[in-house]
Parts: C-alpha cells; sequence; structure tokens
C-alpha cells in the first residue's frame, strides 16, 4: 500500500468514525488531558482509535506519534514515523463550523525530514498531498503559492498575541483572517489562495504543521521559526514551535514584522 | 407573503444565481467600483440583481438599500427598507472557503429601527431570523446567547487592527477567530457557539450588520458602538460603523479593552 493509500485509509477511517459526532455537544465532552499537555476531548479520542485500528492492520511496523496518545509503537523495528492530528480544528468540529480536517506526515524523527504530508479536508473531501521533491497538489492537481510581493496586497492568516500583531493587523496587510485549523489553513498558502501563515504564540504542535509544511515547500513556498531559520523539532508531541509560512516573495518583510 | 417568506425567496433566488460560480475566478472579476465605495465583483453583482428581480416582481412598495447599487426605491410609497448585503463574505466564496451567506434587514430608516433580521448560511442552509421583540432563531429553533462571563473563557470573533488588539489577543481571552463573514460570525454570538463580536476598524457597512444587529439582541445579547452606546445610524451604504456585540454579561469588560 502506497502512503498515499495509507492516509486516505487513515482518513475515511476518521471521518467515518466522526461523522455522528459533528455539531453535537457531547463531541466535545472531555475526557483527560492528552499527551501533548490540552484536552482530549470525545470527538479526538474516537478519530483516534479509528486510525490506530486501521495502523494496526496495515502490517509494516511504525512509530506512531498522535495528540492524543503520544507515542506508539506499531511492531518490532519501525520504518517510519506517521505523525497524525486525528482532529485538526476540534472546536470547529464540536460547533459545526466547516473548516476542520485530518492532516498525516510520514518521515523520521525531526519536522526536518518529513518524506510525506497528506491533509484531507473533512467537510470538502479534498486531499492535499505532497511528496519529498515531486510538488504539491489538491485532488492530484499540482498547486502552487501565490505570487503577491507587496505587503500593502496580503491575506494573511495571523496567530498573534504579541505587540507584532498590531504592525501587521493595522492596515499593512490586506486581509487577516483566523479559522482555527493550522494544518487546513497551510493548504491554502500552498494552493495561493492566502499569501502568509504566521503562528508566534509557541503554541504549535508538530502534529499541526508537519503534513502542511512539506506540502508549503512543495509547492513552492518558504517555511521558517520566527527568527527565520528551517524548523527543526523532534516529532514528539509535548514540542511547541513557531512558524512563518509564505509564498516566498514576502517572506524577509514578515520577519522583519514578527 | 410574510417578512420570512419575502426573505427566503430573495435568499434562494441569490444561492441559484451564484452557484456557479463559487470557487471560480470569473466570480472575482471587479466589475467597477460599487456604492458603498468597494469593488464590485462579478458574484456581488450577479447576486444583487437576482435578489432586486424578485423584490420588483412582489408588488409592494419599498426602499432597497444594497451594497453594490446603493439605493432604489421599488414602487411609489415605501412600506420599509429592505437592506440587503447580496453576497456577506465574498473573498470566501470567490476561493471555495465555506464561510458566505445571504443577510437581510427590514426596517425604517436607521439601524436603530430595524423590525426583521434574516441570515442564511449559503453553504450549510442554515436560517437565522428575528422579529423584534419575539425572540431568534435558528431553523425556527429558538436560540439564545452563551453565559461565560468570565474573560479567560471567552471565544472571540474580533477584528482588531488597534493597540487593543494586544490586550485582547494576548492570552486574555481564550480564542479569536476571523472568518470574514461578519452577518454569520454574528449569528455565531446569537447562538452561544462564540460569546462576542468585536470590530473597530470603521469599515462596517449597515448592510453587514444590520440583520444579525436584531438577531443578537433577540437572543438576550448586546449590541454597542465602541463606546457602550447603542447603534444608530441611518441605513446608507456609505456609512461605516463600529461595533461591539456580546452574551451581555463581558460587555463592559471589553468596553474597558477597546
Amino acid at each position: 500500500m502506497s502512503y498515499y493509500e495509507l492516509c486516505n485509509e487513515v482518513a475515511e477511517a476518521i471521518q467515518k468514525a466522526v461523522s455522528g459526532l459533528i455539531g453535537k455537544t457531547e463531541a466535545g465532552v472531555t475526557l483527560r488531558i492528552g499527551a501533548d499537555g490540552t484536552p482530549t476531548e470525545k470527538i479526538d479520542e474516537t478519530a483516534e482509535n479509528a486510525a490506530l485500528s486501521v495502523l494496526e492492520k496495515d502490517g509494516r511496523s511504525m512509530r506512531f506519534v498522535s495528540e492524543e496518545l503520544g507515542e506508539k509503537t506499531i511492531g518490532k523495528k519501525p520504518e517510519f514515523t506517521f505523525v497524525l492530528d486525528p482532529i485538526d480544528g476540534t472546536f470547529n468540529a464540536v460547533n459545526n463550523i466547516p473548516f476542520f480536517c485530518v492532516p498525516i506526515a510520514i518521515g523520521g524523527s525531526d519536522l526536518s525530514d518529513i518524506r510525506y504530508g497528506y491533509v484531507k479536508n473533512l467537510v470538502s473531501g479534498d486531499i492535499y498531498t505532497a511528496e519529498k521533491g515531486k510538488g504539491a497538489f489538491l485532488n492530484k492537481r499540482k498547486i502552487h503559492v501565490s505570487n503577491v510581493s507587496e505587503l500593502s496586497g496580503l491575506s494573511v492568516i495571523s496567530y498573534s498575541q504579541r505587540p507584532h500583531a498590531v504592525p501587521i493587523n493595522n492596515h499593512k496587510v490586506r486581509r487577516v483572517r483566523v479559522f482555527g485549523c493550522a494544518a487546513l489553513e497551510l493548504c491554502y498558502v500552498a494552493s495561493g489562495i492566502f499569501d502568509a501563515f504566521i503562528d508566534m504564540r509557541s503554541m504549535l504542535r508538530v502534529t499541526d504543521i508537519a503534513a502542511s509544511k512539506l506540502i508549503v515547500e512543495e509547492a513552492g513556498g518558504v517555511v521558517t521559526d520566527g527568527k527565520g531559520k528551517p524548523l527543526s523539532t523532534e516529532l514528539d508531541v509535548t514540542k511547541r514551535v513557531n512558524m512563518i509560512a509564505s509564498n516566498g516573495m514576502v517572506h524577509d518583510k514578515l520577519l522583519e514584522l514578527v
């Protein structure tokens, strides 16, 4: 089974498992604090269990890194790390806001070593994929970042709580949006709908961004931390990172602002 | 025909007229600068024409206030003002981001005198309505604002470009989102998914907010300008307003922050 088929099977199992929970109060019941340090809600656990069940049947040995359980070795000699956020955008899913997805990355031991990225929008069914060195795709059609180069023309996703939010928001860019689903918002940068994504809260987990980081890069974009350095973080759900992703043309200007 | 039926007929005509344009590049082609001072895109004009056609057939005389054409008197002795944003969330609709709606208000000559509000989510089909003094409804079921009273627990929609964005975003509230569709975001406050909506950019038009203002108030919420005063603005698309809408319990705390 190819990486694409494996990811697809996991995403479909999750979609099926959570379909009865979307927009339901019970979906948002907190069961415990997950391995990533944030609450595990019923919909998260349901999704993760569905994924685990597919992976355990797959037959290959892998390291499974996921937001709620943290980490689990499947089989004896892991061939790769399978990095999953069972539902990215839990608040949206629980409240029937149509903006949540399943992001999956396949790689080694670090964010700098992702070889395959997959994000499925669970509302529209759109699938974004990227394989290292082979480009990025939306439903198997090649995608590319935008070519806007002026700050005043930018459409930006910005999770900004520090004073730098002021210059960014204060009419220096054209449009600021926050949909509450980082993996999908990054795919919007990859496909050119948005020009940049900024999150300087030190709150992003590797499970949120590993897949989309590769998708943005393979679509021609640039991804760094807030100082312009390449992201390099162990594939561990307790780690937190800052991130700026852009079409590349405005990356330096954004780094100056944050 | 009741106000509900009239609004429904207009919203359905718009939905049908724009269905082929969602997510299409041609939908976003700028035709001219509209009466509200912002660009009229093809999807906006298509939607407005569909609405006008329904209203001209209705038979009643009314003042039609709409974002692109500005104002038009239908018939000889207007019985009411019909306030429309043909598509709220044009950027989303053009880019296939599932967050856009048709807001309609029926009233006299001022924002303080709205007697009926109607908002149809064009993606899910959800319909929010309110009649002055008779409560607010989502798909005919009564809705009510949330009862969160602590700043630290708030889920807020915030269009904030001034320095006050910092205290609001800087961990003083739980969650900040910006979906780019004010009329629908305000309905989320009315139905209790979000606790407050803040827009202090002096960019909101009466067509964006007239319907939802009544829906929030009839759901038990409070709507004021940035100084805590009731909104009072002529139903004129060239006017711009600031707005804070909340569940009421946190209104004073938010006024202190902005």
